[in-house]
């Protein structure tokens, strides 16, 4: 990818978030009324400092990890897979969250121009993102100049704002414009000035993106990737200030119903073409940033599954399926966060800053190790960097965690240890199953007699714990059991294979009653007797439990018989005709699955469909005529 | 069941039909002012005459269906098969609408008392239809006290309302007090009158109830069930006729918010106890009336299954699974219907009268029919009885369906349509599924040399249309396919199942690339190569699709052989474990269902939960110290 394409389609995570970040900051800050907003210049500067310390940081993380380093990848490389799947962790909440609170920021964009749409915007989001999710689904890739429109145009927007608001301010001597009269709620205290740093804080999000996306780029790729990691630094700094500074200058504060950016563009340009252009801009960039979530999402689930932290159903990223289910699964989960948070960005932020500076935290304290590991040229400084980033990252970490807990922060950390107590587990699955499957010696040569054997061994498989012991073929002994419903064409081929086996078989019928039984077994003998039947007798006109209790008897008498169940089963064509029949043959194989040594063995008999059925009586019919004329 | 148990708790269905009768027929002539109401008299008299003609028709019917005379069976025995359809697809929509129109008349009545609740009406009618589906699943049954209560305290309730009502009225020397101002938006014309009076016709449904539960009264029944219906229609029209009195003396008009009911009551009662009483007793009786659709809607189904009509699970009525999904459709339907029309008794009305006269005109007239073959004692007058009751039925039935056919009786129309479709297309597909079935003079010595011959035929069996000519147990040539995907023990078990079958096994193998495909033939070798092995290389990673191919030229080239597919399937513990593992054997098993002369077997290969594993693990480990000790 060339730089000024990388650029706008890798930064528009980072640099929509300054329609939000802003905004969460001064949100804090009004609490405490005009006290309170004096603040803001100091705590965006703090945050400017943490966007150049993450920034270099991640310059760090570029060179080590030319081939891309996501904070899973860093995090476990380093720090071992624990540490790896709580930065998993807080990637994947950063992935819902990101969508979420793009979608609402997004909607604010829109109803802050529209506001007769304010009542809807919960139902509209879910249709955004549910339309985000057929365009992934079908297969829009993140790529062209139409992604890189939106990114450009809002970068232009808010230069734009605010050189037209510097313009108007430097009219008046850059006296700022004092802000309406505020009523102060709580007073000013360290906690309130550390939470609207967390707050302001989710301004840089998305800033690892171009760090994950290394290879994508023209060769010498982690060389273009850092330039453009600066450049993206760069423009999110200036973005961030100017919005700051421009808040400040227009004394405007948060308000119900419009947002902050569009109080400032009305300031600046208006209600004309431009107010519009930039409200429309931002709502592009931000809709574009959720859509970067529905590449990672999966991406990251592809990484989980290969450590088997995650269903295997996820591995391959190519596999339609897997890209599928991912990002389904991302967007149920957007939704269902955005619906219960009422699409309210305000509400949504305690989470957002959660998720995605623990990520942040665990992947800048993973190069720490890394360089200190390594000690490559340079490896002082970089680790420096990095340690600054992690130091500072933890910080909005703990202070976002602690200050916004009972805010929304409680559900972040909730998801967090769940998904590190299921992925756990996922893993331990896996692990005993690969135990459970390993070829012991005596597997090597099983079926040794039965057919040329000839001597050998897997060097790799080591001892396999013998839980269920194997025979080889001709230590098995086979029974074959045929429930039948009654006497027809299906139970008969049924009966056919099973006695062509060779093998001793067994036919079962379950009765209501003495007097059906005694019809079965008249039927039978009408048939010819050919094989041995037993008839169980259940009152209740349950079938599927005494079959498996009939069964269970057989394997308890002879456990040394490998019993196969030979179940005839109606196959029809259309899933309607389906439901006409029994579901018995699936509901035995089911409730027989977990038996021990029993295999289960369906014979289908077909069912012609209408059509071809009815051109067969045709044929019949002419047949017959044939004859009566012949 | 004693006849005074047995009135209240069969006669529900019909009295509480006073409760929207009265007033939907009012809510037609309204619409043509003062000139309109003055039908009023007049209409509700053909009513009563209406109630009378087809309460001495279900006499009738009762005599000669001493085991119960539903629609249905009725219109089957006497008319066919499609016009038994066509009653059963009335009584169907009737049962659906029984419980819309009772649960949105029910809720007029609460909050006609308590209008703050008028917001919430269909959230609380869903909820009203979830809690009888949850009862009726957990099984409350139609008997005692609980149950008869709610009848005789609302006929109680309207007596009471009528009496007072009258000793006002003859304070006044029964001079009727004028009806407020209204606006006559159409004429007086015959449709009008025709409308009001197929609306006003829905006074009197579920008077059929009794005609089908004949066999739950005391010897001699049919005697006791007569009686109790003439008690019944002479209670149903003392409240038909009092209401309408009531209405023409008060001057009362229809109105949004208040039931017709609910004024009357504040009129004969102010707004004391007396009133809430009654607005009580109005809505229990409608609960207990849509009640009794949970006890008929299963019944029906049941006799549309015997007869070939229905998907054989809702055969068994005592089945637990045939009853709970029969309640779970008719609520389902029922709630759907309710939403859809928002809750609104006058909207309901217009579908009701067409299902509910087109089931009782099929019945009378499949009644007619019946005295006009049998001839028995007294012919003659029950064939005028039920004569002038399907006349007078039919009449309301196309008035209703030519009148309010844009009002809504064309989706009750539709719905009957796709009832016939849908019925006759699954005893089409029933008989065609019988008829391959059937065993032919082939089939009763099948496996006629192998195991003990003996002479033999099935006289019930006629010919079987031989599309697919059964062969005999000697006749079966094998051939067994195992598809691996990797060699571990799960394989190895399959592998040496089909060995120990003595017929030729293949083994099978898809590979994504020829690198794979050479690993995995390099463990095929150092396994031993006891068995032929193909590999299929597949380069897009489809797996399924190529396995199936593979099977089906198998097939192809000889199609003489019975190809036994043996699929590996490892089982795991949990249903949460499932995900994890690949659904392949699933998959593989349900895309060779169709194929001809494929038949599957699975193996399976249990993985041990992690409790049980664990033990086994200490076990392991206890063994091993033991060993070192020893």
């Amino acid at each position: 990818m060339r730089k000024l394409v990388a650029l706008p389609v890798l930064s528009a995570d980072a640099l929509s978030s300054v329609a939000y970040g802003p905004e969460a900051l001064l949100a804090v800050l009004v609490l405490a009324g005009t006290a309170g907003l004096a603040y803001s210049v100091p705590v965006s500067a703090a945050i400017v400092f943490l966007m150049l310390a993450v920034g270099l940081s991640y310059r760090q993380t570029i060179r080590a990890y030319p081939h891309g380093g996501g904070s899973y990848i860093v995090a476990t490389d380093n720090l071992g897979r624990i540490p790896g799947l709580v930065a998993a962790a807080g990637l994947m909440t950063d992935y819902v969250l990101t969508v979420a609170v793009s979608v609402s920021s997004g909607m604010a964009a829109v109803t802050s121009a529209v506001p007769s749409l304010a009542g809807d915007v919960v139902v509209i989001g879910v249709l955004v993102i549910a339309v985000l999710l057929a365009g992934n689904l079908r297969g829009v890739r993140q790529a062209g100049a139409l992604f890189a429109a939106p990114t450009y145009a809002f970068v232009v927007a808010i230069f734009a704002l605010v050189g037209f608001g510097l313009y108007h301010a430097a009219g008046r001597g850059f006296e700022p414009v004092p802000h309406p009269p505020l009523h102060a709620v709580e007073g000013v205290g360290l906690l309130l000035v550390m939470r609207a740093f967390a707050s302001g804080s989710t301004a840089m999000t998305g800033i690892e993106a171009i760090s994950n996306a290394v290879p994508a780029f023209k060769t010498i790729s982690w060389r273009n990737a850092r330039t453009t990691l600066s450049w993206m630094i760069g423009l999110l700094i200036a973005l961030f200030a100017g919005t700051v500074a421009m808040v400040h200058l227009e004394g405007v504060v948060p308000r119900p119903g419009e947002t902050v950016l569009s109080q400032l563009a009305h300031r600046s340009f208006g209600s004309n073409g431009m107010y519009v252009f930039t409200q429309a801009a931002t709502a592009l960039i931000l809709l574009l940033a959720a859509n970067t979530a529905f590449n990672d999402f999966p991406r990251v689930l592809s990484l989980l599954a290969r450590d088997n932290h995650a269903p295997r159903v996820f591995l391959r990223l190519g596999d339609r399926l897997a890209f599928s289910n991912g990002i389904i699964l991302l967007s149920v989960a957007a939704a269902l966060v955005y619906v219960a948070f009422d699409g309210n960005t305000a509400s949504l932020i305690p989470l957002y800053a959660v998720g995605v500076f623990l990520a942040f935290t665990l992947s800048q304290s993973g190069m720490v190790v890394h360089w200190w590991r390594g000690r490559e040229r340079h490896w002082r400084k970089s680790l420096c960097f990095n340690a600054t980033g992690a130091v500072l990252s933890a910080l909005v970490f703990i202070t976002a965690g602690i200050t916004k807990f009972t805010e929304g922060a409680w559900l972040a950390i909730l998801a967090v240890g769940a998904f590190l107590l299921v992925t756990t587990r996922i893993h331990r699955h896996y692990a005993r199953v690969a135990e459970a499957l390993r070829l012991g010696p005596r597997h090597v040569e099983i079926p040794s007699r039965t057919i040329a054997p000839r001597p050998c061994a897997d060097p790799a498989a080591g001892p396999a714990p013998d839980a269920e012991p194997e025979e080889s073929p001709e230590e098995i002994r086979h029974l074959s059991v045929v429930p039948l419903d009654a006497l027809h064409r299906a139970s008969m081929r049924a009966l056919a294979y099973a006695a062509s086996l060779q093998q001793p078989v067994l036919a079962l019928h379950v009765s209501p009653d003495d007097e059906d039984a005694e019809r079965f077994r008249a039927a039978w003998q009408m048939w010819g007797d050919h094989l041995p039947l037993r008839i169980v007798v259940s009152p209740y006109r349950a079938i599927v439990t005494p079959l498996i209790s009939y069964v269970e008897s057989l394997h308890r008498q002879r456990p040394d018989l490998t019993i196969t169940v030979i179940i005839p089963e109606i196959v029809v064509r259309h899933w309607w005709q389906r439901v006409l029949h029994s579901p018995l043959a699936g509901r035995l194989r089911r409730a027989l699955r977990p038996l021990p040594k029993i295999v289960v063995t369906t014979v289908p008999f077909h069912i012609a469909d209408g059509r071809s059925d009815r051109r067969a009586e045709k044929g019949n019919r002419r047949e017959e005529g044939n004859r009566h004329t012949g």
